[in-house]
């Protein structure tokens, strides 16, 4: 009998708090390992599911999306309320489809947008404290906005880049930076072709150092314009960071 | 030496979720229990608060309220910053003041409002998980503000209280009572001179058999007039509960 193989594209939201990121780790609670048993139990396959990109402990995600090839016949619609039944309450399968055989989570993304969210109001948003990055100095979203501004565009984006994960190239293009503020919450959205390792929360940080005044709205660019890490700001801390969507 | 007591509310915010309720309990987390606590760090006295009412687990807080005598003499502002330094980051002090000797936190309330959150979305809205009541069922506001409106006014709300803790008389009166929809979440808000043992939940519970279509707009109403808790909904669980405000 041979098996008829599909692929499945598996859109998937999660709150990070309580996970040690994306990438299966013995012994640890991730969400590649729950979302790989959780398929296990339904198909009885032994699969590995790929990611857009893998996300860091503390770091959550509204579109997340995986691939994996099963010879599992279920349904989407099935495999999706199964996984569902599945998979603890802080990972929610929001879709899944069949899409061509080679469609691959990570190496098919085209573009993907991060929101990075800051809380600077007086007293703590106590309902968001694994949601945001706490800021104790209220924050110039105007000036922020300026700055951001100046990275948009295709680059070399090695200065806010953090070791550790080495690409090919460090070029990306950044199509959109937005600062906005909601009452007491900054939001920076940014849609790129690409991100290189920390690169969000690196700029949310050197964002940040514009916002509180510490830094004028023109460094952000003279920090990319160095090409050196060194240059630009500290790297944002992962809770106040969501994967919002990844396009094909 | 004669010591001046002083008396201070302290009004408080937390996040139920990890705590079993306000009320201190041997070996238990509680709210009472961590306030105590870092009070006591703060004066070196051993001080015992009380609360404008006891909040169940699971149950949240926006604006609850305490009152505690001590003779520290250090400034409210100085107090409410050491009590945040102390305080662990699910509970946060947004205000301590000097009131009269005779005030207290229970006895001097005459006006609280409640807030219950339903999330009746298609797919669950993750972040809120431990903040709302989760409904498969896609419910009717308007049904539920008709019901409501039902409820409104000083009534004998037995009905509406669970057992347990017996009260000198069961007639309260409801001010007013609100249900509205933000996109996917249903919010109740209530308030009153004061409430029976779980009575905004059973009126959430109540009013969510309407939403759902499983009983009539006019059948609270009836409920309520039947003073016999059998005849009302479920009482519903604690985790939408926020306790907003208190006034004296």
């Amino acid at each position: 009998m041979v098996e008829i193989m599909r692929t499945l594209k598996i859109t998937l939201a999660y709150d990070g708090t309580d996970f040690c990121g994306w990438q299966r780790q013995p012994e640890q609670r991730t969400v590649q390992g729950e979302l790989e048993a959780a398929l296990a139990s339904i198909t009885q396959e032994k699969l590995s599911v790929d990611a857009s990109g893998r996300t860091d402990a503390g770091v959550h995600a509204l579109g997340q999306v995986a691939s994996v090839a099963t010879a599992n016949e279920l349904s989407c619609e099935t495999l999706q309320r199964g996984l569902n039944a599945e998979l603890p309450d802080d990972v929610v399968v929001t879709g899944v489809e069949d899409v061509a055989t080679d469609f691959h989570a990570t190496l098919s993304a085209v573009r993907k947008m991060y929101r990075y969210v800051i809380d600077d109001g007086r007293a703590a948003d106590l309902f968001r404290r694994h949601y945001t990055w706490r800021s104790y100095h209220r924050l110039d979203e105007v000036a922020m906005q300026r700055a951001a501004s100046g990275l948009i565009g295709r680059h070399d984006f090695v200065s806010f880049q953090s070791a550790g994960s080495p690409r090919a190239t460090t070029i990306r293009t950044i199509f959109d930076l937005r600062v906005t503020r909601h009452e007491h919450l900054i939001q920076i959205e940014v849609e790129g072709d690409g991100f290189l390792y920390n690169m969000v929360r690196a700029i949310a940080g050197t964002l940040v150092e514009v916002g509180r005044g510490a830094r004028d709205a023109s460094w952000p660019a003279e920090a990319l314009a160095a090409t050196d890490r060194s240059v630009a700001g500290p790297t944002a801390p992962p809770e106040g960071l969501f994967l919002v969507w990844v396009k094909y």
